[in-house]
Order: C-alpha cells, then sequence, then structure tokens
C-alpha cells in the first residue's frame, strides 16, 4: 500500500490554513447545513471533482457527473463505495434488483474499461445483479473483453422491447449511465418505464459548465457566509463569450478582452492576498472536455497570436465534437507535488450520493504548476487509506493530512452541491 | 496492521460451505430482502454480534444493543462507520447538531473508556457537537480521564431541564444511550422532549434473551426459505424454564430436564449432519450478562450437581443483579483459531444503522472450543482491513476470507433484524 502523500510546496499558505481552520471550527455547522442542503436538492447518484490546492487557493476546477477511473481508488476505499451505492439506491428504488450499466463507447481505452469492471463489482458487492448493455451502434452480439488486472467485462447489445430498456434474459429496474452523452441523447435511452440516473438532461449535449460554475459561485457565497470566510478562496472565477470559432478567428476580439478582464479580476485579490505569483486563465470547451480543448492563457494578445496548430486543438474535444463556445476559468494554481521528482499533482475526490467515497492524485511529470494535468502522460496515485476524506482530528495541526483531506471533501462536496441544484 | 485471519480448523464444513455457496449464489436477492425488511422495521441505532462458526453451523449466540468495544475495531473501519452513523442520524433527525451520549458507569474500566473515547471520535468526525453525560449518581462535577490511549474523555453530570435532558451549556437534539440499564430505567431519562437511541424499552431491565431469541429463530426461518437451506445451520435452539434460585435450588429438576431436552434435539441434528462431537449446552441469564452467569454443560446431572461456588457464581451478573432467569441455549462449538498457539477465536460483528461497519475476533488463550470466551483473559484481534464483511468475491473460493466474512456480516444482521422487531 502507498502511504505516501502528496507534498503541498508553498511558502503562502496563510489564507488556506485560515479557511482550514475556520472548517475544522465549524465542523458540526458545516455538516449539518450540507444535510440540509442534500435534504433540499438531493445528490447526484455520483461525481468526480478535479481540485487544486494553490496553498492560497483551494477550489474545483471541473465536475465529472458520469464518474470513470473507480480502478483508481484505493483498495481500501472499495468498502466505502459499496456502502454509499446502498444509501443510494435504497433511496431511489428499495426493491431494485438489477441494474444496467451504460458505459461510454470507448473498447480500445482499458483504463476505462479498468474503472466500468471496478464500478461493476461495487454494484455486485452492494447485492445487486449487474450487466452491462453498450451504445455501440455496431454491436449485435455481446463482447468479451479480459482486462490487463484479469477482470473480465461482457458488453451486452441493448434491446428497446416497448417502453423496457433491456440486455438478453435482464430486465433492469434502474438504468446508470456512465456514458457523458456527449454525442447526445440516444432514442434509445428516451421515455423509458425505467429509471434512469444520472438523468439524461445531465449529458454534456445539454450542459455547460459555465452555467454550472454560476450555481458553483452561488454556492460558495452561502456557504462562505456560514463560516465567514472570503467567497473567493474556493471559487474559481470565470467568464464566457458567444459564439466562438477558433479555426475562423471568429469571437476573438471578445474572447480577448475578457481574457484581459478576468485577469484584472484576479490580479486585484492576488494583491490583496500578497499572492507572488502571475495569474493566468485557462480556456477550455464550454461543453465537456476530456482534458481537450483546454488551454492556458497570460493575457489577451496569445489568443490573438494563436497559430494554426494552436487553433485546431482548440477547435474540437471528445469523439470530435466542434467547441464553439468556451469557458474562461481563473487559473488555479496547483502547488502539491508527488514523488522525488516534484511531478505536479492536483487531487480528484470521489463521491457516491452525498458521502466522499475516496481520491487520488493525478500526477504528471511533465506539465507545470499552471496547466491542465488531464492530458496524455498522466499517471493515478491512490491516497493511502487513512487519508479517507472524512477523518478530520481536531487534535492534529490544522493542514495534517487528515485535515488537509477533509477539507478537499468539503469543497468537493459544494462541487456537488452545485451539480444537485443544476440537476433539479 | 495486522494482516492474519484466523484458521478455521474442521475437518466438517461440508454443511457450511453449502451455506456459504447458498449465500453467495443468492447475494442480490439476500441484499433486496434484507433492504425490505429494513423498510418495515427500521435497523436499531448500533448494535454488535457474537457468532460462533462450527465449520458445519455459523449462528449469533448473543446480539448487544448498547455495543462496547469500539476501540478493537481496526482503523480502517472507522471511516465505514462514520459514514453510516452520518445515515443513522440523518434518519433519525436530520437537523440535529449536538448529540448526547450516556455511557456505562464503568468508570475504572479503561477498555470501555477506551471504547466510549472512540465512539465519540466517530461521532464527531460524523459531523456532530458530542458530549458525555454520565448518570454515575455522585458525579457533581465534570470529571476528566486521560486514557492510555492519550485520548481524554470528559464525564459531565446530566441535568433535567423540565423535558429536556442538558449538561452544562448543551442542549442536545439526540440523546445516544450506550447504557443498558440493567439497573433499570433511571427517572432522569423518562418522558424526555428529545429521542434517545435505542429506546429505554430495549434496556436489559426490560429485555429477555429468550424473548429475543424467539424472534430471532422466525428470521432465520424465514430467510432460510428465501434461499432454500435448513435453518438450524444459524439458528442455536433454545429452551427457558420459568423462575430459577441457584441459591436456594429451586427449579433445578425443570432446568435439569430442559437441558437434556434440548440436548436431544441437538444430537439428533448431529446424526443428521454426521457431526462427530459431543453436544452441549450454555446456561445463562436470560436479561443481559456481561459473559458473567454463565455455563457450559453436557447433561441434565450436571445441573443437580453444581457445588456452592458454581452455584454462587450462576446467581448473579453485572454489578450484581440476580439471575432468576435463565435462558438454555445449543451450544456452538468454535473451530476457529487464532495464531500459532491456536487459541480459541469467535467473531464478533459491529453494524450501525444497518450497515456492517466491521468486526474482530475475541479470543482466548485458555478456554475451550465449548466455553463461553467473553471473560477475564480474553483479548481482541481487528480483522484486517480487506475484510470488512461487506466484500464477497463470487471469483474465489466459497471460503475465501472475504466469502467467509461475508458470510458473518449476513449472519449477523438476520440477528440485528431480529432486534429491529424486538424494538417495534
Amino acid at each position: 500500500m502507498v502511504d505516501v502523500t502528496p507534498h503541498l510546496s508553498t511558502l503562502l499558505h496563510a489564507p488556506l490554513d485560515h479557511l482550514q481552520t475556520h472548517l475544522l471550527a465549524h465542523q458540526a455547522d458545516i455538516e449539518r447545513w450540507l444535510r440540509l442542503q442534500w435534504q433540499d436538492t438531493p445528490a447526484p447518484f455520483y461525481a468526480s471533482v478535479d481540485l487544486r490546492n494553490a496553498g492560497f487557493k483551494l477550489a474545483p476546477v471541473d465536475t465529472n457527473l458520469f464518474p470513470a477511473g473507480f480502478n483508481n481508488l484505493n483498495a481500501s476505499s472499495i468498502p466505502l463505495a459499496i456502502q454509499a451505492v446502498q444509501s443510494a439506491i435504497e433511496r431511489l428504488n428499495i426493491s431494485a434488483r438489477n441494474i444496467l450499466l451504460i458505459p461510454e463507447n470507448h473498447t480500445r481505452n482499458l483504463f476505462y474499461l479498468e474503472s466500468v469492471a471496478t464500478l461493476r463489482d461495487i454494484l455486485q458487492k452492494a447485492g445487486y445483479q449487474v450487466r452491462i448493455g453498450s451504445l455501440l451502434p455496431d454491436l449485435q452480439t455481446p463482447q468479451a473483453f479480459t482486462l490487463p488486472s484479469k477482470q473480465s467485462l461482457l458488453l451486452e447489445p441493448l434491446i428497446r422491447d416497448d417502453d423496457c430498456l433491456v440486455v438478453k434474459d435482464f430486465v433492469p429496474c434502474l438504468v446508470l449511465l456512465n456514458n457523458d452523452l456527449s454525442l447526445g441523447r440516444p432514442p434509445i435511452l428516451e421515455y423509458l418505464h425505467q429509471q434512469i440516473v444520472p438523468p439524461l438532461h445531465v449529458g454534456w449535449s445539454s450542459r455547460l459548465k459555465s452555467s454550472y460554475f454560476n450555481i458553483y459561485s452561488q454556492v460558495a457565497k452561502e456557504f462562505s457566509e456560514q463560516i465567514d470566510i472570503d467567497p473567493w478562496l474556493i471559487d474559481p472565477q470565470f467568464r464566457n463569450c458567444g459564439e466562438i470559432n477558433f479555426m475562423k478567428k471568429e469571437g476573438y476580439e471578445c474572447l480577448a478582452d475578457n481574457v484581459d478582464a478576468l485577469l484584472s479580476v484576479i490580479q486585484r485579490k492576488y494583491s490583496e492576498y500578497n499572492v507572488p505569483h502571475e495569474p493566468f486563465v485557462i480556456v477550455k470547451a464550454d461543453a465537456g472536455s476530456y482534458g481537450m480543448g483546454v488551454m492556458t492563457v497570460h493575457n489577451g494578445e496569445e489568443i490573438l497570436a494563436l497559430n494554426r496548430k494552436q487553433r485546431t486543438r482548440m477547435s474540437s474535444t471528445k469523439e470530435g465534437q466542434k467547441i464553439s463556445q468556451v469557458i474562461l476559468q481563473e487559473g488555479v494554481y496547483t502547488f502539491e507535488t508527488w514523488g522525488p521528482k516534484k511531478a505536479v499533482a492536483e487531487p480528484v475526490v470521489y463521491m457516491i450520493d452525498h458521502f466522499v467515497v475516496g481520491g487520488f492524485y493525478r500526477v504528471h511529470t511533465t506539465r507545470g504548476i499552471n496547466e491542465n494535468l488531464n492530458a496524455p502522460g498522466m499517471h493515478f496515485e491512490p491516497l493511502a487509506f487513512i487519508n479517507s476524506c472524512i477523518t478530520p482530528d481536531k487534535n492534529m495541526a490544522v493542514d495534517a493530512d487528515p485535515n488537509r483531506f477533509y477539507a478537499y471533501g468539503v469543497i468537493a462536496r459544494l462541487a456537488l452541491l452545485a451539480a444537485a441544484r443544476e440537476l433539479n
């Protein structure tokens, strides 16, 4: 078992110490506030949240409602995930017995298939019969895979039987989507008699990061009032523009202007907190990304000076989907590093229902502290089992691992709450 | 971390293999059946169940609704316990913030106080403010303890304020009993405005093991029909008599006759399954025990031949409470041994709400396979973290650790269900 935890290497951590002190001091209030929030707006079935910890700021930068990467969780997270799945499904459908899992169509991505196999195991261990139905258009017969982990996986063709979705000899009570619907809502999933979670309208075909972060800002504001902190400490600022076409350079002026405006806002905050770093902005597709179509910029002119290759890269995302809208998001440095080579790392937190079940670090050995790490060359380091994100300890230092990971669990749940409000 | 698991040393394990095979094959049905049961009869707040595994039989022999021993759980069980507490209290009182924990009055039993401290930590980490109010009659001011584990504990005097139970400057929303009320229902806890869990009527002042095991037999019967097994494999037979007085030898004939009748029933089952062992009966107090007032007998005559010392030992239990009723329970051999010296061991399973959160082995180096192990000289060995009782694995052998512990979790939950029915 890996027992390493990343090192937070920054001289400026007073603002975050302040935040963590407040989180610990108000723990009972925070948890109560969150409980009441889940009562009003039930949490999505599951989610993963990418966080960035800059020492002076701790914020979510992406929330995935169709999480992959379950295979990267520490084995000791699995019982927590099993228990949370039991809670979640009891709430949805107490008499459910059969679950149909619908994954992405990435049949060549063995890492993804390992995640699907782990998710299937979690559901089975939680006490359900599970089969995997695939949206692959050319799948006529079941396709079996044996994964590098030795797990086997069977993708079966989906069959629509009147208002019921089935696979051969298996009628599910619940359909669990692990496909983010980037390509749109498949007709075979529409108007089902069975319950689909998450619901179809949460797919990337109908979601925008900018609307999500708008809701997140409101959540961060309400939460910050509860514990009396500056919401900026946990909330990445953002702007968005109208239609943009990188190839035709349409919408460029607006983009460049907004980059500069956002940088000014960030600079004012950096000055307030004496942050000795250069502000930056992340430009990314407003709908989905898979880490594709993401760019770091330090001033508006960089946009105007993009070369053809860069513009091509910003023009499409997963499965060749065109990018016509982007979100400009305040870049949040990550000052966490992994291992002796000080590879840049960012935490990813996993939640099922409203429970934080685990997480890991996304680590990249060749990317910088101001870059997107969700890119080829990344790898994952599970959190040690003691760092379960739900064991804060007031007897330890405010920046001790259990307390740092508790803070990650709180901020991740704020990101989850924003998703819950978006869903409802 | 201890990664040893006890050895099941018996040649006759076919009946249990049969049981475990059925449990694994029907896992989804079992879990669904249990979910529907919890809907009808919500689980008690918490419980621990002592199991005995004879290779040919796996049965609960005691169910504690005021569990101690939380300090014996593996550290990796704590996150599961925290998450289960969150589920349990959300269901009881979603807006609760303050919890008052009422422990036993054992101020000299440091092991027990360690358990109270661990339970307090679990509640705190689950997001609640926790204070400990003591029923000690002579406690006038708060009493602080520093435990061997370095944890500190503060026992505070209970104050009754109209229909509200408080400690100084702390009004709880929920009162959590960890005191089994062997001495009766304290008036200070009666007619409270606040919710008490478990409710007062579950205390040993009003409970009888024989009524409980009556309900358990019914649960075992219903469950066995679901998965088509002989209920005897999971159900210890029992008898009870009327009033008994060991010192005055009153009620002796009835006791001896019932021992013999019960032994005949067991012998018939042993013959049916070709069990090459001698049947035995455990005689114990029908109300509470703390492992006190417990005796192994192999025939009715042993009762009639008890000497004065033995009769004295059978006359009183915890805090000197007189024993006037006993339960005669089918003795279940334990064929599990711990370590190279083959110390006799029995599993104890912990549940919070309807979730199995962990367990440990009670180990005794000088007691036999047909004796009560809850006795001075026992010690505890935590289960390794991978053996969480909720991770059955159909790809592994039916008697592999995760499957054996899953079976323990199922039988423990049947015992929990019986308690739930008793409560309601």
